[in-house]
């Protein structure tokens, strides 16, 4: 299936899983025009109901080697706007990553450094080849933590196991990333990309993609919710909602006569009129 | 020693514990009756002295099979209340548990599926014997999560462990769970219950009561607490009012003379009067 | 190089990394002229631009014995402040550690009960020897959880350990520490020191103090946020700024030069002006 063509990025939809391939020269080094295309193809990917899931992983060598230093030491100047105005671009990222509809999932193939490392943090799973290396080297260039990961690499890893990482700025390989729970399965580089299918198909296969969005969004807001009642809430109407459609009566079915369902409802057309629940200004308002 | 006797629950009361049996039809499927009987359960327990700490396990093979499908494609439909009235039941009992002066173990027998894996994620302690399984199949069904669970569960496990849970609705063994920590513990059949009992009588035989529940409060209220300063606040309270009471005179005097304590105040009667010291209509203000 | 010399603190600063040892009679117990003391090397630390992380430890075979019961039954009596003005000793520590410009490792050579042990959970990283136990053995005292324990805890070993740990206020040794979570590193006791100087040194060498400082702050302050949205809007002053400092020209030159960078700014003098952006008078608007 054909998808828009990007500059910075492959794109390719079978199976219900949409596999985004991050491809630039300097080890698909992030750029703006990466920040620009990935968006765009979120927003494709939410828009089309044959995604199911998301798979991202890097061309070559590398997952993404981090922001491009083609500017040298002026790199991060970023002079046009003012420190109040400005923007970080891998926080745009971050925030709408973590707005998706669809589950996504970073099959992270060799080094993911800087940008390359903190961008997977607001994706639903990590599985990393054993060529992959992970570094949130910020301290070691004299800048900061970026792409919201001040949030998210603490309720990734723990505080400490992210203390550690940011302040020395180390470079770990994937057998680390796995203990400290960075990323969740490491597997051999020809295994990476049929275990993170794996994974997709078996959500596509057997699961009602309403039921997915709506979980998804759910659990990363609460992941930030103050009381158990805030998800009671959103929960109680999610229940009472589904409870009445199309999906449930399938998805009862397919378990009393033991086969997959076949879920008819669509996320482009079929979410509850409560849906989003929460401010998607990206202005913090969960 | 005798309890309220209960049509969708065993209880009993020994050697300072309660233990808790699921026993329904259906491998212990969750119902309205046993969400009543086991929120009344809990108020039974938290107002016995003689209940230092819970034990809950199902009967037979089962922990708990989840919701009670014996209304099929309708089991869901809930007509009777608006979207905006409709409360979760299992939220309902998630909030209850939440508010416990008890500490609560789950000793999961066997399968524990739907309402019967997310009824356990506010108690504080899960164990599993071997033959357990567990399982947050609302996708497969076509309905969502429930019980707080969007809330818990990413407290739980991590986010990412409880979006691959989640998302692809499938079944986990006893060791899987055990390698992703949803429980702290996995041991033969036999050994489950006597392995809860050895944690409930560790509490039972060296601590204050009162200790406890303030302790258990205090944890699971800071947990979504913006800052620690909210802890400071109240355990100075805590340290102020328990440093005057009859127990940590009995508690440090144990300590010096090598021997078990043996506490004499009682949570029936003897809390601060700073307790509860949050809301407790669980309308989420904690 | 000499420091202030204290009562029951032993304090060293050598190759950019301070070392702290407690030092007391009965264990190296807290006692009221050690909160102060640590209050004031802390204040020490931060001032120093020598100090490039701190590293405590205690002196002889404890780390920290816990509270200094030489007043018996009476030592928490606190009669002197009511309870609504009375302020937990060790919860103004944690405050204060929290609070730090510099990275802290515990390295727990001993006994760390009671305050010994919440005192190190505001700490970036707890390393132990072999020799190690931790025990939060509140509630067999009679008393309860303090230093803001009852928010760092839950957060540094999850909700289920944490419970476990205070419900029975057991003691661990140090190999269930490293298992739990509660301590990154176990190894032998000769080993200790050198091992947390290596963390220590692998920050001093490579990275910016400023960088360390920014992020140390960002993450413990994102802890308690509720939406990535917070750390974005930080980040993105932090990426602005830094991204035209001296810092960055040194961090990417060195980079392309492949050789250690030599960072000129100094966390005295070079914060940005928007640093603290939290208040700071520890009244837990953060």
């Amino acid at each position: 299936m054909q998808t828009i063509q990007y500059e910075t990025l492959k794109t390719a939809v079978k199976d219900k899983i949409m596999t985004i391939t991050l491809s630039r020269e300097n080890l698909n080094a992030f750029n703006h025009q990466m920040l620009i295309e990935l968006i765009q193809v979120f927003d494709e990917a939410d828009a089309n109901d044959d995604v199911r899931a998301i798979i991202i992983t890097g061309d070559g060598k590398a997952f993404c080697a981090g922001a491009d230093l083609g500017s040298g030491t002026s790199t991060f100047e970023n002079k046009e706007a003012s420190i109040e105005e400005y923007r970080d671009g891998g926080g745009m990222l971050s925030l709408r990553i973590y707005e998706l509809k669809k589950p996504i999932i970073a099959a992270i193939n060799g080094p993911a450094v800087g940008v390359g490392a903190t961008m997977t943090l607001p994706m639903d799973i990590r599985i990393a080849s054993s060529n992959a290396r992970m570094g949130f080297v910020f301290s070691r260039r004299g800048i900061t933590m970026e792409a919201c990961s001040g949030w998210f690499l603490p309720r990734a890893v723990g505080i400490s196991k992210a203390a550690e990482l940011v302040y020395t700025g180390k470079i770990i390989p994937a057998e680390e990333a796995l203990k400290i729970g960075l990323v969740t399965q490491v597997v051999s580089p020809e295994e990476l990309l049929p275990a993170a299918e794996a994974i997709a198909k078996e959500i596509a296969e057997n699961t009602s993609a309403i039921s997915v969005t709506l979980s998804r969004q759910l659990m990363w807001k609460m992941l930030g919710a103050s009381h158990p009642y805030e998800s009671h809430k959103v929960e109680s109407k999610m229940i009472h909602w589904t409870g009445q459609q199309a999906d449930v009566k399938e998805g009862i079915t397919a378990f009393f006569e033991k086969r997959k369902p076949n879920f008819p409802m669509k996320v482009s057309t079929d979410l509850p009129s409560f849906y989003p629940w929460w401010k998607t200004n990206n202005e913090g308002e969960s």
